[in-house]
């Protein structure tokens, strides 16, 4: 397998620490995205919708989404169990992890898209060029604010989103959390349980990769 | 189990298919987004975020969210497997489930709410009065174009979006390529694989629902 990563985005740092709890270790290709090596022919002729992270397997099938990766390797190496067992458990799971996507990570990376100057013609991922819209990052914002507030009303009385145990969907809130500080948002102080959820999933070896 | 239903949206549309395909008969409530019963109080109770669908399981899990919807019908009832069997299956059905919903669904959603005059004010799913952004509207239709390109690359060397044989993917893909009639966009003539999966699908009886 290779697996093409980039240090620096959320999307990959996914797949990266959902690899790391699995205890598997493919060859590893960094794509600096700083760089625009996403878009470089190379790249391109690997994923031609430059985006990352790429999960390529022994038989050459192009994982391009971190559900599919995720769900591909929940299959061939099914311990420890990052996506359920059970039929609530499956689902809870799966549930979590979309509106940490939809709810967390998409308004979040509006807002950096369509607001940071270092963004300006790159406000939508891929080879094409996009203006931003300012009023998109504004309306991000809001967006971003009752995402922690549906955050913390989950975790008040349970240990992991998913449930019992740590899953895909603490991996996939936990990175769109993290990811949050590059619109200056952070946990706010009163949501503690939270915060005990964030320093449990960041004490965990694959946070620090 | 409750279904809660609405016959005019793409979203529900998925989790109905899916459900038909089970062969599955939950009791079904229907909810009426143009009288806008998703943001009245009895509904609110089952789901505070305002959306559908929603399956309430009978244990009173509820789920509001179509993958995980899909993933407890299909723990529960694993016949006919509409989420793969294999490993590179089950990956390539998320796989095109997830493209067809970022790069089909939300363009589509997004021009749609940014610029009919029915959504007003309504340019978010869910409670919160949230404006239109016309600007948006426009870079939604340059990506829905590119959706379409990417679904005729992909159906011109396969019978199904997730290989050979019906799933998951091709709900979605399908019920967002019926949705794009709401934004006056239809399969470009010259897309001649994705017509001919297009009309496969359509012929089902769970298409008619």
């Amino acid at each position: 397998m290779i697996f093409y990563d980039c240090a620096t985005a959320p999307s990959p740092r996914r797949a990266r620490m959902f690899i790391a709890e699995k205890g598997l270790e493919p060859e590893r290709r960094d794509i600096s995205i700083a760089q625009n090596q996403q878009l470089a022919p190379e790249f391109l002729a690997v994923n031609p919708q430059g985006t990352l992270p790429v999960l390529v397997t022994q038989k050459g099938l192009v994982l391009t989404e971190n559900l599919a990766i995720a769900a591909y390797l929940e299959a061939i190496h099914p311990d420890p169990p990052l996506m359920g067992e059970s039929a609530t458990e499956k689902a809870e799971i799966l549930q979590w992890s979309a509106i940490c996507e939809t709810r967390g990570g998409a308004p979040i990376a509006e807002v950096l898209r369509n607001s940071h100057p270092a963004m300006k013609g790159r406000a939508l991922p891929g080879p094409q060029d996009v203006e931003q819209i300012p009023q998109l990052a504004e309306r991000g914002r809001t967006r971003v604010t009752a995402f922690f507030d549906l955050l913390e009303q989950r975790l008040a009385d349970r240990r992991y989103l998913g449930g019992a145990r740590f899953s895909l969907a603490d991996i996939t809130g936990f990175v769109f959390v993290d990811f949050a500080r590059v619109i200056r948002t952070r946990i706010p102080e009163k949501n503690t349980a939270t915060s005990d959820w964030y320093d449990r999933i960041a004490a965990r070896p694959s946070a620090a990769l």
